[in-house]
């Protein structure tokens, strides 16, 4: 345990970096419901989910009970290129906050897909690549998942084609760029190249797409194409499993200077990064061993913990994918065209719903220009250009801040910056702009989509 | 002396961190040639300066006798917000390459900004905040000088002014706004805010601005403003100085583990990076302790040290700033419009310039289609996406590492990457496209812009 004044950023040594995910799962008393089988109801198995997904990543998706998995020398070799993250001490923030709290948070930002999309993205690439495979398909909206993916098959010599919702390939054509860059094939989505996206074209030809066609795209090309398998930056137990590495490393630098945070606080769409972010500190929550607040963040306009139910949905729009019982919006709820920025997703990590709704965290929602507000606030103090995802736990850091400040109490506050802005200027521009918007859906909006739920026993 | 295997990063700790900057004049015999007078032909004086820059930056431009400056401690508490940048080993470039060189690269893109600008950035705002100024002015090209000093500017409390070539602004909207968001005030130029702008835009109504008529409408600005000055992001003696903390800190890591280079790469525009990174071998070298070879990367299409002379001449093409003694293509020079990325100076530092001169430093200049080459390929492998201007110097260090490969040589290899390419993809689409041409000045439109070099005793 070092004592010398806490510095501006801890690195963990490249030697402390974690040798393990941890699996939250095999601690948990009551396990998240499992995916079910729209067919017949059922649990899906491993064999039904073999022609979609990796085989490796099949058994990291449906194993409960094994709490580490050892991180491959290969993938610990990439992560050596871009980690360890910083925490980093808020201190420029702290003084001009006047708060008596502490605050950190762990960047995961600095590398080329902008984001913590990476950590799970060349984990899922390994394991492909391990199985022999020539290629991988997924969907990207905003574009961090298609990037980091990108990144990660050039690295192990992979085929990777990646569906762009169309409205966001055309008006972000410098992320796609970058994943051209990495050698991806980027199509706009809906396209010609299979039967859903032609479906889709027919009856609707000037569709600008949605992320449900897209992954409808992604998984009807995996499973068409001999070698590809379908991969995915969120919401499954794999991609959790992959992100606990921010969590692993953040305890690490925690413990080295003997910090106990009292609040961790994470942006939560799919819940990629709030449930890696968390995973060793709730597992000591779930083993009694130790307290924290924590609390998931998520938009106004897509509040899935907050106003949605617990209830089995469709993990995707086109309703090809597995049944998953979390919080949800219901699979059809796409929030509003003026919501910028990803945490777009209608439901949310079982695991983490499960958590919640075993009441061991809390939610809240913030509106978009409070997020907007808050993000240009710290971008000028601690000079990081936040995405305005990340930039939703921003803002209750610092009204946490700004509570400690009244209270006079000396609060220790984590918090996670999942990634940059640089992509997401035209959001920026808006809100500088004053032509931002505020839009929540309406009770009777929610209520329609949640009509429209799967029943399940 | 650490003896385990030298990590993927090399970072220093907090408390290693450089305290005073490095001043190369100290410890050179033959000194660079001062500024001169256009109106006189005689040396600038404190005072002659004092109406367009900071005071204390006009004493360090002035003093090539004083080897090392103490960096103020406000200075240092915003470098640790961004530093120490990693040192990285490029294991997975020499595993690709092949090669038995060792390559290292101090990666200074990890900040928004997006390059090494914040170093002097920050410390030129220190000055100008502590002489009680109320802002100060600038031009900026690709962005990133603007950029860094928006983040400088709004740290301090000081109003920035910031000038941007009007193609660039119009063509590069999200560095615009990434400026916005951190206060500046941004203005297309030429602009009707001065009379410099005023009288190009009544003879060039449809103009779409030039770096050169930039910097004089931000001169003027700065001198008929109360309690406002000019900075300058390249070039002069004090930013070389600032930027001599990326050369300190590779030097320190890299004798943490006691390596020793045999080849420094830079790129060159102004110089500020190339300088800086430099700063501690060349002392070395000049103090007679160590030998390195040092070289220059320019582009083709602006070949300063490669194609230029060694004379006095503007450092701008309105012709309002000073005289200096450089290796320079002429003032009105402006490079082909098909040159992406920065490193478009004309000329080029006057401390490098005599360095250059007496054959202490090698220069080279590669074309525009070999550097997207090396910085895709360099993408791939290190994950890393790099600046256009960083990537010259990836292109010579691959150069030089496969030199190593035929001959055998297990050389040690540093460069410097610069930045990002983040805001650049509009040059890495048309590399995809093969629509970027590698057109290069002739001699005889060299020797035209030559021909108009100022006449000095």
């Amino acid at each position: 345990m070092k004592t010398e004044k806490i510095p501006y950023k801890i690195y963990l040594e490249e030697t402390e970096m974690p040798k393990s995910w941890y699996n939250l799962r095999a601690d948990m008393q009551k396990k998240p419901a499992p995916l079910l089988n729209p067919a017949n109801g059922k649990p899906m198995t491993a064999q039904e989910l073999a022609g979609v997904f990796c085989d490796e990543l099949i058994a990291q998706e449906l194993d409960d009970t094994t709490p580490y998995f050892e991180i491959p020398e290969e993938i610990r070799d990439f992560y050596k290129m871009y980690r360890p993250s910083p925490l980093v001490r808020a201190y420029c923030l702290e003084e001009k906050l006047g708060t008596p709290a502490k605050i950190y948070y762990k960047f995961e930002g600095n590398n080329t897909s902008g984001s913590h999309k990476l950590n799970s993205a060349i984990a899922q690439a390994y394991y492909a690549k391990k199985q022999g495979l020539k290629g991988v398909t997924t969907e990207t909206g905003a574009g961090q998942w298609g990037t980091a993916l990108s990144m990660a098959c050039s690295y192990f010599g992979l085929d990777c084609k990646v569906y762009m919702v169309k409205c966001s390939y055309e008006q972000k054509p410098f992320r796609r760029e970058v994943m051209r860059t990495y050698g991806a094939s980027v199509t706009p989505s809906p396209s010609m190249e299979t039967e859903v996206g032609k479906k889709i074209l027919l009856e609707h030809p000037d569709t600008t797409g949605s992320l449900g066609c897209a992954i409808s795209e992604a998984v009807e090309k995996a499973v068409t194409s001999e070698g590809y398998r379908y991969v995915l930056g969120s919401v499954l137990n794999q991609v959790l499993l992959h992100q606990s590495v921010i969590g692993l490393e953040t305890k690490a630098a925690l413990d080295k200077y003997n910090i106990k945070p009292d609040i961790i606080i994470g942006c939560a769409g799919g819940g990629s990064n709030l449930g890696g972010l968390i995973a060793p500190f709730m597992g000591e929550k779930l083993r009694g061993e130790a307290d924290y607040r924590i609390i998931a963040v998520e938009p106004a306009s897509c509040p899935s913990f907050t106003r949605g139910v617990y209830a089995y949905d469709f993990c995707d729009t086109g309703m090809v994918c597995p049944l998953a019982k979390m919080y949800t919006l219901g699979s059809g709820f796409i929030p509003s065209a003026n919501h910028a920025g990803g945490l777009r997703y209608h439901g949310m990590s079982s695991t983490l719903s499960e958590l919640y709704h075993q009441g061991l965290m809390e939610a809240t929602s913030v509106k978009q220009t409070d997020v907007f507000e808050a993000a240009e606030y710290f971008a000028r103090v601690e000079g990081i250009l936040p995405a305005p995802e990340s930039s939703h736990a921003i803002r209750v850091a610092i009204d946490e801040a700004l509570k400690c400040k009244e209270t006079g109490e000396e609060k220790t506050i984590v918090f996670g910056l999942t990634g940059t802005g640089y992509f997401d200027m035209v959001a920026y521009e808006k809100f500088h702009e004053g032509k931002m918007s505020d839009y929540i859906p309406t009770d009777e909006e929610l209520a329609a989509y949640r009509a429209k739920l799967p029943k399940v026993e």
